[in-house]
């Protein structure tokens, strides 16, 4: 068997901290982290710039001359990157610590000029992970900063400002941030969905009873079911405290869609809770068919042997080396042995059957 | 055994989204979806008129124009036509792609000029499966939505329109829309009632102790229960969101009903749970069966072999072929061994006896 | 064993509904009634009359004329007479549909001109069973409607109507009503106590080790007290309701005794949850008695099976038919060979004595 | 084995209670009640009077005429005295009515001109059991009420006043039923720790495996910190509720004073949560260590059995009386067959050392 | 095994309360509690001093003469020196009390002109312990006592006042009450890592399966991190308190700091459930395997046994000494008895083939 259990995802967060005690936003660079790289998108409903850049004072030319103005940063790896951002929008230590260190939970907080979200996006390979999305939303603008991840989930987000596909390009920069948040979450149900995938895969396998490995793999997805709903569990209460109000960034016209996107986490919830329950169903089926297995062969063995004990005592008692035995010297002593012999395995036999143990 | 677990429902919702990160409202078309049928049904206390419709468009001639016009749409395979619709009752993109994706949950939102409502089908046959309604309330109007049912759960309602039973046409739009939802609550009753008459149909076997294939089907009805379970409680959120006023299209008037379908939403889950409870107790009780008889069949293979190994060894000593035994040259030999053998039995049963193994 | 199960009871509201979708206030009457007994009370602090009458009309001569009417029918099988009470109190359809199916939840409902409460009293002959008192309470008048008791649980209120006991003639409609609800509640703790009781006589034979049929019993015990917690439980949250001012019908000067009735309720409750506890308190012992006693049994069998295997090997050995052994012909040889055997007894029972199996 | 189980003290509540349906007040004078003796304790800062006194009437000398005067009844025996003192001070008849049933859940209650307060002592000696203390807290009196208990937990607060020990005597008569309530509170504190010293001590025959009685002594632990806890708890939700202003009578000046009482609450819950959590570690640990045990010894019968029973076979063959078997009539037979067998033997300890049986 | 139990821990509170119903502020004085020491740093943005004093009333120097005087006291076993202290302070009784009594949960409460606090740091060495640090927070000073901890939890702080490493100086004796409460939860992530790292050295033997001791093992990590979350939860409580605006003594500006130790609590609990969770799947793996083992050596038994057992009643009757039996005279009898023998085994050995008990 192999263990069902990944301490690698779990402890990851904990590699990154600062030292105890250090004061607010003291950056530590992630050693993995690729360099940054910085990617302008500005638009407004008939205009339309994209560009990479890579001084971050660049950005100037675009802040506060579109309707909307998106700075996307890709890798934590260059902290000088980092610091003159968190600069020129006036980022408060606590933002850029949480910047820094990718490994905060889903939320989103209020700072007066901006709001400030972190959402997680969740990875299957090569291994289970979650990396993480920072969104600084201000007026005009959004500055998104993403950890170096191994697929682009917002990809969709730039075909539909190129395109203009939707009504994205008339809406402000919350509804930007909402549409990023969302097509983080949106990326949660392929994920989820390849839990149902393996457990489709268990199904044939288990009815059948070949079920060494199974029980090992059926945990190993209801750990890692539960791994994502306590990554993605922060984002409602996130979303919920956003349409509640409390991050006042957010307008009225965008609080429709925060709903959809709370369906959909709501949705994505019930799904996780369904498959676990599923994943403990299968447990408990293995469970019985494996006890029901163990009782019948007890069961065969008990009767098989409480049969044959009694008979092999009676061949013992005439393997016995005494002068004067009954029946022994008798021509026909050997036949009324074997009828003793089956006189009593009949009332054994018909003794376990009257109590029950030949059914179920 | 027979895996207790259908995994078809659960995976139906993931077949149907739209992909991760697309634009909110857009429309995929389910590909297993019936062509949608149009249903016009205009009434007033004193006038009713009731008609199928091809062309969307032919709606205007109704609507406003009578008290309550209740357009009903059968089946989501038609996207022209359900885009028409979307357009002439200028539906958020958002509503329009929930009623497109019929996996949502039971829900109740307030869009200005109308009120959203989605409610959920339980259907048993050929397998547990619930279909979407969605509602979108206006002030003189109801616009239901619904994909391909086996059975019309709306039909009472249809009935009592007609025939103007009750004060059905005396109320507005939202009691229009308070009966639908109640028709498809009380059509749960007779589904889940079905699961009391397959576990009454478990009740003798149980005790009875043919217990080979009960515990999968009892594992099956607790899970199916939970399914609903599932698919009920957002109705009751969905109830008691409209009752405290956060849905104002529906009046006071009406919300005395809503108390009663909450009623039936807590009767229902109420039953649900009563039944789930007695999934759990007959567990418990075949597994107690079953733990009893496995020790039964232990205790007297103990018995037996205990009392049988000692005897079997004596007689295998006095099988030796040694030439000086004691006792194998006597007369009376053999009764004496068998005299020492009864001794040593009895000895046995005598000892299980007081330790109390007999008992119970 | 006996299946520790009674379906019959969760059942019962099943059989009564009204069809799906049907009207609100569609009576169905149920068909095991008696015919429905109409009792009029009146009174007053100084006056005092009561009077079984036939025709609902005749209630009118009283309504209005004392501080308090009290008009109470006993059955559900006449519906006329109940309709044309309905139609005398001008009963809100919902609350008459709700008198007439006897399987609701306890509920306290503000109707403007009137309050409802529904009460269940739980009955323990000739099963444990739940019925309805609906009670209609308005300025002056308290209408309750019974469904057929076995035993009349509002037979000491009366008395102390009659007997003028207490300050209940000089307060009004809404303490008379406080007083039948807390008779109904007040009768639960004898049913309760009732399973106290049974648990007493369990006690003995549970420690004494006879326990074959005990557990049933238990798991009985444990789930009538679960139905009727789930019964009681909805009273709670009714008279929370009242006093929390959402039924404004309740004066200040009824809510403190109403504090009482919740208290009474919140110990019952407690009784409830400490009886389930010593339930399963008496299942775990059970578990724990049982698995040490088959843990012994094991345990002999292994200790005499394991002593004897070797030494009926070796009394075997010594029974072949070999011309050549050592020892056999040898004339001490049979009691070399018991020396051997007394020694590999002696070390396989110190071996298991080393690792601690006779201990415990 | 004893039964972990002590009904005893579930079913005192049972005993005490007025008849069902009976008026609110019906004053019933439980048998095992000792007379009632009335202490009158009068003070301020600069004055102390405590007398005994038999006539309630005399109580009125001091009312009124100092800072605050302290009635103390201890016993429940005399129902005329308890009568006059309900008359003196208008008790309400819910109040005398849970002053005479003692078995009342902790509370603070809102009488207008008083509060009326429950506390429940617990007593361990001769058996776990609680007695009631009932207060009702006027503007410059508190009339205590307690049950006859077989130690005195008032004591110190009487010290207390006599030797003018901190700030007591300055203070109110709200602040004197704070300290009354938060010794009895304490008191709490060596009952649970009696707990503690009971888990030391089943530490070690524990961990030594001599489990026989270890487990119901456990469950009783556990049961009995149960109990404990289902009666300290409401005196948490009593205390917040005085902090929360729902009982004015309780000034700003003792709300401080409470939020300590509500601390030691939270500690003595936190620490009986611990103890149960330690008690349920035991449990598993004894599970795990017996599981242990039963497997070795299975597995022990299991290798010695399977390697004797080819043996046992062997042998046998070889003790037939065939007249023409191999090697029967050759010298070296027996020795030939001795390599058999060991190669046999051996054959099966390696098959079950490479299946890794003789690990762990 | 040894028992996965530290009862030390739970038990210390227990030791140094003051005895029940003694007046608030009854100083007991820790036996085993070093002497107090009594730094004082006082700081403002251009200004820094520290020094150690022995008399308290050296602090009047300093307070009010800087902006910020952080009077630090380690030690709680001078009492002259603690009591002139909160003499100085004007503490409360109940203040003073739970600063000597250093067994508090952690809590945040307002007493007007200063805020009190108390916190816990955790230890691991040479056991699992915490120490409270209590914090009184004035306008312009905080005063904090702290326990004799194996290790200084503040030495960080200190650091960042002497270097004037960020903000810490500009702000107020609120930030700094804020950066102390920060840095001891900051304390809880090594401390919580450790057992990550212990459950990394369980992982390789336990898939292995050489589990004899990792069970106790795996429960003390599951039973300390349980500690550790009881210790740490009341921090998140305190803080949302804080938060809350129920301590007014904390400023807006401190405020979204507080919301960063919020985030860390939650990210703490958030691992030590995780990790729980893990020691729970261990768990189950661990039995899983074992079972599957016990299965296995039950089914090899029965197999073999069963085979066998009638192959020896067989060989055992041609053991009989009868004079007259078939086959035996026989030249072949021999051969023909090994055929019929073959038969056997394979009959029973195709028989549980056909059952299925060779697969999994």
């Amino acid at each position: 068997m192999k263990l069902p259990i990944d301490l690698h995802f779990l402890r990851r967060p904990f590699d990154r901290r600062s030292p105890p005690g250090s004061a607010p936003g003291t950056a530590t660079k992630p050693d993995d982290e690729v360099s940054s790289q910085i990617t302008v998108t500005a638009y407004g409903p008939n205009e339309f710039v994209e560009q990479q850049i890579d001084d971050p004072e660049q950005i100037r030319e675009y802040l506060g001359k579109h309707d909307v103005t998106w700075i996307h940063v890709h890798g934590l790896g260059d902290t000088a990157k980092l610091g003159s951002l968190a600069h020129m929008f006036e980022l408060h230590p606590l933002v850029y610590e949480d910047i820094l260190h990718p490994h905060q939970r889903a939320k989103a907080e209020e700072y007066g000029d901006y709001a400030f979200l972190v959402v997680r996006m969740v990875e299957l390979e090569p291994r289970l992970d979650t990396r993480q999305i920072s969104m600084v939303v201000g007026e005009n603008y959004v500055l998104s900063i993403e950890e170096d991840c191994p697929h682009d989930r917002l990809e969709p987000i730039r075909l539909r400002l190129r395109k203009a596909v939707g009504r994205i390009r008339q809406l402000g920069a919350d509804y930007l941030a909402y549409a990023l948040m969302d097509s983080v979450i949106d990326h949660y149900f392929p994920v989820v969905e390849t839990f149902g995938d393996r457990l489709d895969q268990i199904d044939d396998p288990l009815a059948a009873g070949y079920t060494t490995d199974l029980i090992p793999e059926i945990q190993r997805i209801s750990s890692d079911l539960l791994t994502i709903r306590r990554n993605l569990l922060p984002h409602r209460e996130a979303i919920r405290n956003m349409m509640s109000g409390a991050v006042p960034r957010f307008s009225d016209n965008t609080t429709v869609f925060l709903r959809d996107a709370d369906d959909h986490t709501s949705q994505l919830l019930d799904a996780i809770d369904a498959y676990r329950q599923i994943c403990s169903d299968m447990r408990d089926f293995h469970f019985a068919l494996t006890s029901q297995r163990a009782n019948e062969v007890t069961k065969t063995l008990t009767i098989i042997a409480t049969v044959f004990i009694p008979l092999s005592f009676i061949a013992g008692v005439y393997g016995m080396n005494f002068e004067n035995m009954p029946w022994q010297q008798m021509k026909d002593g050997y036949v009324y042995l074997w009828l003793l012999m089956t006189l009593v395995a009949f009332a054994f036999i018909g003794w376990f059957y009257a109590r029950g143990w030949f059914k179920g």
